[in-house]
């Protein structure tokens, strides 16, 4: 059985202020668990599942994880998930720690996208595209965030995500190329063969903020033939990435 | 004050079996509103809004719409909407109908996309590339779902949606050539220049079913270098389309 007091410690960690100081998060059903579990950057703390799935599931666990697990109820885990419709496992994981180098490489620059589900989804397309490091203004969502965890499948572990001042590291780092996507910059197929350089990804609905915008080397477009006003930010990451 | 009667009509357009016999659909917000009154396809019923909006708004909405409209408490407007945080308006549309030529032109197929916020975001990706036609299965999300009106932020005027049996269509129109997303087909980029065909989405978790793959003329993919397992189904369509 479940005791109170880690029944009360799981469900903290449905807020970030939590996440932080105990410095773990929580990851939900079977395949992004199991993505996670082979990962080598994140270490699992604790696997709370319901009997069948872990009778089911311990011979392939035991490969990549020692650690404890607990076999709960439902109506336990209907407790401790964040999800609307729990899926037959929870696991709490210790943060990831890497630092990617930029240098020499595309990455992307995330402007104050705050939906969890579009964070999720650009982390799943770095991930597609073999990007490995994503900065985040300091107000984006948390990578953490339940929400994020589950739409990202798994990619969580390969991209590397740097929370920071974005101001102040294009102004450190002002030999790296900056590209903001906007409505009227050249057009993305000009970036073909790029190798080094970093794409700025805006807010959806106020884009990229001023001081930003003002900081970047050059603004890029992604070709519009229709009359739709905007694309979603995950969506424009998409394409800009695929015409590298 | 709006009347029990007319308030239990509204409520009962948030479901698509009423919405199917009333043939109208709500939409909420200022700006979707506003795109959908430009609209020439689609005719507006009535416009139910905020004081202060509606005495704002009103001679930019006489440019369009002639019909009835009226003033309602916010706590009128709560009872109403299908949003969480209902946002001053709601207007009733007269269902559009329109038939758009396929011979010709690049279009859409999308296969069981049954979440509504993803169908918005194709159709606002297909407004975006000039795509006039989306030719949904007939378990797809439906058009008129509230979240779908919203999401496309007023393109929903501009990019005709036809549901009906794929296969039987694939098989009455078997000159046109269609393309499936998959994860095994040639490379998106050979597509460059295509004027004519039609690009098949399939279910996010699902892919592409089974009797559909089966007729498609080729399969198309998107080159991968990371290591994600898919990408979300609006952002695989927005990058393929952006290569066309």
């Amino acid at each position: 059985m479940l005791s109170k007091t880690y029944t009360k410690y799981i469900q903290s960690l449905h807020h970030k202020k939590f996440r932080d100081t105990e410095d773990v998060f929580i990851a939900e059903g079977s395949k992004v668990v199991m993505e996670l579990l082979r990962s080598t950057t994140i270490s699992c703390e604790m696997i709370l599942g319901l009997a069948e799935w872990m009778h089911q599931n311990e011979p392939a666990i035991r490969k990549y994880y020692t650690g404890p697990m607990q076999v709960i109820e439902q109506y336990e885990l209907e407790k401790i998930s964040a999800l609307t419709t729990p899926n037959q496992l929870l696991a709490v994981f210790k943060k990831c720690k890497k630092a990617t180098a930029i240098k020499g490489k595309i990455c992307l620059m995330l402007d104050t996208i705050q939906d969890p589900g579009n964070l999720g989804t650009i982390i799943r397309i770095a991930d597609w595209f073999g990007i490995q490091s994503i900065l985040c203004s300091e107000n984006c969502a948390d990578m953490y965030n339940p929400k994020v965890v589950q739409s990202t499948m798994g990619s969580l572990s390969r991209v590397d995500m740097i929370y920071t001042n974005l101001a102040e590291w294009m102004k450190k780092n002002n030999k790296i190329k900056t590209y903001a996507a906007a409505l009227n910059g050249k057009n993305i197929s000009e970036l073909k063969g790029l190798t080094e350089g970093v794409i700025i990804i805006g807010n959806e609905s106020k884009g990229i903020s001023a001081e930003i915008m003002q900081l970047c080397t050059e603004k890029i477009t992604i070709p519009k033939t229709g009359e739709a006003e905007s694309l979603n930010a995950a969506v424009a990451a998409g394409i800009i990435l695929s015409h590298l």
